[in-house]
């Protein structure tokens, strides 16, 4: 049996299945791909808009409730969990305003399910709208590979009006603004902002 | 030998001892306190100010590395480390424009130490006057049980010009705004912005 250095057999990959499989799924494969790519997309859009001195905006750190620290080493968190972000993933500045949103991605072709807003982040951008900021939704949608901005005021009239569980795709297109993709910034969400808040 | 229901021996405390030590140190202890209290009284003043309407402040979560995390029961982490925050402690809205501030307390009673600051902090700092926002410190000096609210500019200054290592007690007093105290807000601190940066 051939080994590889630190002693584990040396397995030959399968790599006809493997090939097969990659070309059945490849569309799904990435598709499932894009919804961690938000976030990460987003960050990068933020370095360069960052960088460019264009807008100056950030990602909360996710809050982490520390139950123990040991300190024998320098201080390693030895025991801790995630809690629930109260406010939005995003805020910052740009053009002297505040601005403050939320980035969901949704793989669901046909509607952006209100589920994944909670109503801690609803009371937040209502304040954050009563105070004059900008606050909105970045919404992808992974199947149809189009990411939209889309106002708070629009998911918080769907939000309390209680009827739907859900915005439909539609809705999103012809009430949200398309954001346009690239290398750098990989989101154009600024260009989106100024369409959506400064040029009406 | 007495023994606590867990088993530990009870041991008489040496009260004399202990009030004598409280009677000589009571006013360096309290004021040891404090520093830890600051940004625990911005936080119950940011509560309190967001409660009202009148601005909507929130503390950044510290960042952590997280290394390690453990999903046999929920997601549990089981190594991490904190990491320097790379910006400032707080920000927010207030009357529609961005905020940004650090909170320091000092020990020192004859000035403030610049080594409280990064670069990293300076630069976000920059970065936010740049764009139109308000940036500032709050200053505490212990010893003097008063805190003052200084435009990061001048701090900015003070750290680019490098031939000082601390801002002096009086430069902070003569340029900075005191902030009041109080029990709800526990630190007046939005008076202090609207002085230094609506009402010029």
């Amino acid at each position: 049996m051939i080994r590889y250095p630190d002693g584990t057999p040396y397995k030959k990959k399968d790599t006809k299945k493997r090939t097969s499989k990659l070309d059945k799924d490849e569309l799904s494969l990435s598709a499932a791909n894009r919804g961690m790519d938000l976030e990460h997309d987003i960050n990068l859009s933020n370095e360069y808009y960052n960088s460019k001195n264009i807008a100056l905006i950030y990602k909360r750190p996710t809050p982490i409730n520390i139950v123990k620290v040991d300190y024998t080493h320098g201080a390693k968190i030895t025991s801790a969990y995630f809690e629930e972000q109260s406010t939005t993933d995003y805020n910052g500045i740009y053009k002297g305003r505040y601005v403050d949103f939320e980035a969901k991605s949704t793989k669901s072709k046909t509607s952006f399910p209100l589920a994944n807003i909670t109503s801690h982040q609803i009371e937040h951008l209502k304040k954050v709208n009563q105070q004059g900021g900008i606050a909105f939704f970045i919404i992808q949608f992974e199947k149809h590979d189009k990411v939209f901005l889309l106002d708070s005021q629009y998911v918080i009239d769907y939000y309390d009006n209680g009827k739907r569980k859900s915005i439909p795709y539609e809705d999103v297109v012809n009430n949200g603004i398309e954001i346009k993709k690239g290398y750098s910034p990989r989101l154009f969400y600024i260009d989106a902002i100024e369409q959506q808040y400064f040029k009406k």
